[in-house]
């Protein structure tokens, strides 16, 4: 059995930032739009200069949309910086770049919200706008906010993430408002209509446990209840982006594929990590995981199709 | 005597956007910083996209600064339009253009104005980060919104000036909060040391009355207590830019300079006019004031400080 080029099984994938973004690209390029939801973390999001701005959903959106900037991995492509830098010269902040281009994302949506519009009926406005044919969902419409706990003190998640550039020692996490945040209508259905679930290569702790936590609810006792395969952020000890193993390392863990593992177990079924990391592939299987063992770096867009092909196989082959 | 090149005479000019702006332009090529001090309408200020937009205030700072779009009389030289056109393509509201250089203003606006930093304090700071060196204040801290009374109902100042393209009939004006709104503690000291008052060529109705009526409590029966000088804004019974005298029109009155000066009757002792106009001489003189006619089209920054000079000589001439 081959889930690849439209079987008609339904996958949802929860992805956090850039590499959650990476995958759900490589995703959509095999599923038909109504096989694949895309729920993605909004716990990153936070309001600045008065304006709601939800980085993981714009660069899932811009990933998707082929206007992310392949350079950084956040942001619009041919984007220009005037308004920042003017606001800058009047003493403004600087330390959430923002581009001209994604400015206006973050006008509308806000603009939208204070007209009461519920972020993810925007987000599906914005998406049709933007030609995005798969579907893209916030975790929530309620707010939900990743806070880091560190040895400096609680930090909002982007003051600690940009603005502190993940300097302070993490000692914990905490999302608020996720006990009181309800999945939308849509992520439910979607969620309790899938074949399988796929948790991208984002980070465990701010990426994917926020979502998680707001999902909890849909969950009975084993699992999520579906087949459900994650995929390793973490190669060779390191993250490709973002500050996984530094927070595994600040945390009192080694950071690895297995401490991944690790992270999920009770959750998933199905875990994916890469080839230089084949030597865990026994300690993985000895959490009761299905493991394939592939390359997971996703340089190329091809990269990332591959590597979804590969992810699909594997979750949808009953061996 | 002569007020020209820095008398130690102190002038306050009240101006609106475009026009107001150019002749503060001329008066601060002539006069030296703390000689000038001008206080500016913002009763055209609105909320829009969640940012605080002043657009009479930046107008004249943009033009004292040297940035103002020399085309348009509004706005930013070199300016680009990502955000709002990105805002559009999701559905955004394009009718009030913002560049993304003004963007930047507007964004810092707002960061302060929403962490409790009163406006003329922000203005001040803005006019130190783009090198103005004469005092530009806003009438007020607290709100005055231009409301404008047509024959499709009452209008917000912008809703009336941008969005409908001032097409509606005026029937009348008001000007909402100026009972309750305080000039600021420097516009008050500025007015009550100033041995003159300019009223730039701006919109009588919509760009000055709003200004008058916030400072009405500061002055007692007789005008403004002062020498205070009007230039204009109508020359040959047509503004060179803005709706005053479709205004006059739909308001029942011919529009012409003597218009003008019965419109400030009572609170002005000198009125300036156009040479085109020299045939009305008389007719103000008999509204007893002292009357100077002179080229007042301002198309070229010489025109701006030639009749700042005119204006200057004549209220600081004794005959």
């Amino acid at each position: 059995m081959s889930l690849v080029q439209g079987t008609g099984m339904k996958i949802v994938a929860l992805a956090g930032g850039v590499g959650g973004a990476k995958l759900a690209h490589g995703l959509a390029q095999i599923l038909k739009p109504e096989e694949l939801t895309i729920i993605v973390n909004t716990g990153d999001d936070f309001e600045h200069y008065g304006l709601y701005i939800c980085p993981d959903l714009d660069t899932v959106c811009y990933t998707l949309a082929g206007l992310a900037n392949p350079e950084t991995g956040w942001g619009r492509v041919d984007e220009s910086w005037n308004a920042i830098e003017n606001a800058s010269k009047l003493g403004g902040l600087d330390w959430f770049r923002l581009g001209d281009k994604d400015l206006g994302t973050h006008l509308e949506r806000t603009r939208r919200l204070k007209a009461g519009d519920p972020l993810s009926q925007i987000t599906r406005d914005f998406c049709k706008a933007w030609g995005i044919e798969h579907t893209v969902l916030p975790m929530s419409d309620q707010p939900v906010r990743t806070m880091v706990d560190t040895d400096e003190g609680e930090l909002a998640f982007q003051e600690y993430f940009v603005h502190r550039r993940c300097e302070p020692k993490v000692k914990g996490f905490r999302f608020e408002g996720a006990d009181e945040a309800e999945p939308t209508k849509r992520a439910k259905e979607a969620i309790e209509s899938a074949d399988a679930i796929v948790i991208c290569p984002s980070n465990p702790w701010v990426s994917v446990d926020p979502i998680l936590a707001v999902f909890s609810p849909l969950f009975s006792g084993e699992g999520l209840g579906v087949r459900s395969v994650a995929i390793s952020p973490i190669i060779g000890g390191e993250t490709v982006k973002g500050p996984a193993a530094k927070m595994y390392r600040e945390l009192g863990i080694e950071p690895s594929a297995l401490a991944v593992a690790n992270h999920y177990q009770g959750v998933i079924t199905h875990f994916v990590m890469d080839t230089v990391d084949s030597q865990l592939t026994e300690s993985v299987r000895g959490l009761n995981m299905r493991t394939l063992v592939t390359n997971t770096l996703m340089k190329s867009h091809g990269d990332r199709r591959q590597l979804a092909e590969a992810i699909l196989q594997f979750i949808g082959s009953d061996s």
